[in-house]
């Protein structure tokens, strides 16, 4: 049993969901891991790892349409020192989550048929964006 | 040490949530993993995994009914191929969670008093979810 | 390979988010793992566990100022045994999150720069709260 660190960087531009599922896989694959878990970390306060329904664009843009209203920016916050679209950023990260970890067997991660594997970009500018992997298995 | 994989099945009739502690339990106890950690993680993106106050009926009750609210059936949404609680059980999945990681000590689940692990489900229908199970340790 | 658990308790006095970043740090640096994952995990229903950005206390009261807005305490809920802020404690709990897992590489965790890892304490009155750690690795 062996432990695989392995990093990712997803470039964004704009508020929407980048889906990584493939290149997540391609890192487990040469990591040689047939058989464990995955932990999937990102490294950052405003943007997220999300789970997604990975066949429908429409229901993508729906969940960003939801999260624009639920955390709107416009709203009154206190620290807006890097433009309307930071303090709502790191709200949707609270709402959202940061790490997931996903069984591995026979060298593939054990997802649903419908399940992918997105970066959740908050911010409006481009960004690259660290995801840190961690293999743990045989 | 070692990898241990398991599934549990669960069948689900409708919105609510349904308490897996005791299957995720047995699964361990029948794992032999007696020190480490096991991951919990849901194969699909229209239900959730949640922890949640495990002793009061009222209180899921009112989880569900805030969830009701927070993400109406009856909003404008853009993917509604499969009926109105179709978009809305995606955002909720997306606003609570897909895996948890649990400790393993003397072969129990280190949960607090009132902890219960949960399946979230956000459709109508009745449904067969898949929960996969990975216990890493000794 | 080998598996470390270690408990740390926060004391919390109201409604707001402890950081305990350093306290995580400390518990890893003493289990001796230097390359590995670490798994987070509060274990109580009316206190979460979240990421945060950790240089902005303004960042972190508009977070609860949110959460306050979404999950009002004056809401008609069921289930009020304990008091105006036990169900939404509850609600709070489910929207964010119980445990995390984080990279472990030279003994240090693999946090992004403005990352830290806070306890939210939903409850007004002081607790004692419980997070245990799990190492998993060399």
């Amino acid at each position: 049993m062996h432990i695989h660190h392995s990093q990712l960087e997803v470039r964004t531009d704009g508020k929407a969901t980048y889906e990584i599922t493939n290149d997540v896989q391609d890192k487990i694959d040469k990591s040689g891991v047939r058989n464990g878990i995955a932990t999937i970390f990102v490294q950052h306060t405003s943007c997220s790892l999300t789970m997604m329904e990975n066949a429908a664009p429409a229901a993508r843009r729906d969940v960003e349409k939801f999260f624009e209203k639920l955390v709107p920016e416009d709203a009154d916050y206190e620290h807006d020192d890097e433009g309307p679209d930071d303090m709502p950023s790191h709200i949707r990260m609270v709402l959202t989550r940061t790490s997931e970890t996903v069984p591995i067997v026979d060298g593939k991660m054990q997802l649903g048929t419908w399940q992918g594997i997105f970066l959740f970009e908050h911010r409006r500018a481009p960004h690259r964006r660290r995801v840190h992997l961690t293999m743990v298995g045989d």
